[in-house]
């Protein structure tokens, strides 16, 4: 067997994802079957079951990407001066989160799926867990960098507000999924409102 | 066969209910067989089939149930005076929620698990949506009420408040069982402080 490069391993390991993904958004974890995102990748099953050995090892793979997508993107939105608030940081999330998933197979039906497979899944929970807690980092280091600027009550833990904001996503997701009409700008103008009057 | 009172029908309609949640708050739906079920209710095949025609027919009513469970305690909150703010109604409502999931079998972990199967099949979407329409009604209807105590901003349109607020509750379930460190407490806590400085 010829000797791959990094580079040609990565781009295999794309390919298989992306088809895999497409099978996911459509089908979920449970029903989508090996032999349908072999077909999906366009490559052998040797080649494929070379990257990922199990249905299991796919499937945590799969969450991790779906759960993470936004994560690069927000750490972008931690460098904008002045910050985003949290409502606006939410909205341009979903705003994000709702066109990735336009363009291609929906991400975030995969995301859906990630959350219940983790509930019962070790690995799963593992890797969704992590994901999880690192884009509610973002979300502490926003709260903690408004309240440098001031435009955040300096009494409040940083902590708390980043638990309560993250916990907003799957909410827009889910709404976004299954009764279809939330907007990430509305989304955001609602959210803006939740402490009270100002 | 004799006629049974319709008080007998919901007694056993429920048992079979009662011991189907605890299948699929440890497995999941795909995993939990009518098999396991029959055996966990100590009812007969034949008495089970009677109630639930298939396994998704027992799977919607499961999913009804799962993401419904805080909606008539919700309507009683409507009518405190003075109203709870918004986060101290997701503040108790998460209480709630953990209080109903650690008496029993984790009514979480099977919303968890109808929020993806609501994804994909059309029969739980329908169901889910419906129950996500009138819990998103009661924020609607806490915001109205709200605003007429002047406690909320009259500007701010109570729909678009309602879709936030109700977005709130996926993320402190999935934040609880997947990473286990928040309390309705600091959740409420957090939210509050989500619009920024006041």
């Amino acid at each position: 067997m010829p000797k791959v490069s990094e580079e040609h391993r990565t781009a295999r390991r794309e390919q298989i994802v992306s088809a895999a993904m497409v099978c996911v958004a459509r089908e979920g974890f449970h029903r989508t079957t090996m032999a349908e995102v072999i077909a999906a990748s366009g490559l052998s099953a040797g080649a494929v079951y070379g990257y990922f050995r199990s249905k299991d090892d796919l499937i945590a793979a799969l969450a991790d990407r779906a759960v993470g997508i936004v994560e690069p993107f927000f750490r972008s939105l931690l460098d904008l001066d002045p910050l985003p608030t949290i409502p606006e940081a939410v909205g341009l999330l979903a705003a994000r989160v709702s066109a990735v998933s336009a363009d291609g197979p929906d991400i975030t039906r995969v995301a859906v799926a990630a959350w219940a497979e983790a509930v019962r899944n070790d690995a799963v929970n593992e890797r969704v867990a992590a994901r999880f807690l690192r884009i509610r980092a973002c979300f502490v280091d926003l709260a903690r960098g408004l309240q440098a600027e001031g435009r955040l009550d300096p009494d409040v833990d940083p902590e708390v507000v980043g638990c309560a904001a993250f916990g907003v996503m799957p909410g827009f997701i889910l709404q976004r999924l299954l009764i279809g009409d939330v907007t990430p700008e509305s989304y955001a103008a609602g959210l803006a409102a939740l402490g009270g009057r100002r």
